[in-house]
């Protein structure tokens, strides 16, 4: 079966940050994908792994797997758009931190964003 | 630059489907991917990649790519619990099939779901 020692025991509580950003000038993916690692850090989270899949004939979707859970981009450049999700578990990540990376890197002509609490009883 | 021809225009609107899932008794992460992918199925989906990780000592997080956007769990076999995100773009997909086929599957303690609409201007 599965650990149950003190140490395995992770907690399910986190949080789901989300943004949908227009921004006044595109930018490319791979810009967009340096700004996102340096906003995680930021965020105090920890990547394992990064898959990238690009679409024809354009459009990226860039998920980070996190150690705290996972982070997802979509790209869409020919409506100068992208969505970002950060979902965090734990007390210790500042999810925020990364969205707020982002609007102070790039300016934008809109922003919405969404947070919502994970994994509480 | 990218392209602007109508075919390449995708929407940006869509919505993400949240469920913060305690089942009854736990099931392996295999057979909850199954249940899945069945689901993204019914929910009209395209997956076009799937990664896996597996956290240590317990744990795993799963990520569908899909065309119309992802689909991400994460598992807490200790707390036999699980969260999924299920982010569709586009009008023809149908998350909350997904969801629905997940709680028809497995009995549950407590389910917390969540609708979030996306890419709205």
């Amino acid at each position: 079966m599965f650990s149950q020692n003190k140490e395995a025991l992770h907690t399910t509580k986190g949080s789901l940050v989300t943004a949908d950003i227009w921004l006044r000038d595109w930018v490319e993916t791979w810009h967009l994908m340096e700004t996102i690692n340096k906003g995680l850090k930021l965020s105090k989270t920890e990547v394992v792994k990064v898959v990238h899949h690009a679409f024809n004939p354009q459009g990226d979707t860039v998920v980070w797997i996190l150690s705290e859970s996972h982070c997802a981009l979509h790209t869409y450049p020919e409506q100068v758009y992208f969505s970002i999700d950060v979902y965090t578990c734990g007390f210790t990540a500042e999810p925020d931190n990364l969205i707020n990376h982002l609007i102070e890197t790039y300016p934008t002509k809109k922003v919405h964003t969404h947070k919502l609490e994970r994994g509480y009883y």
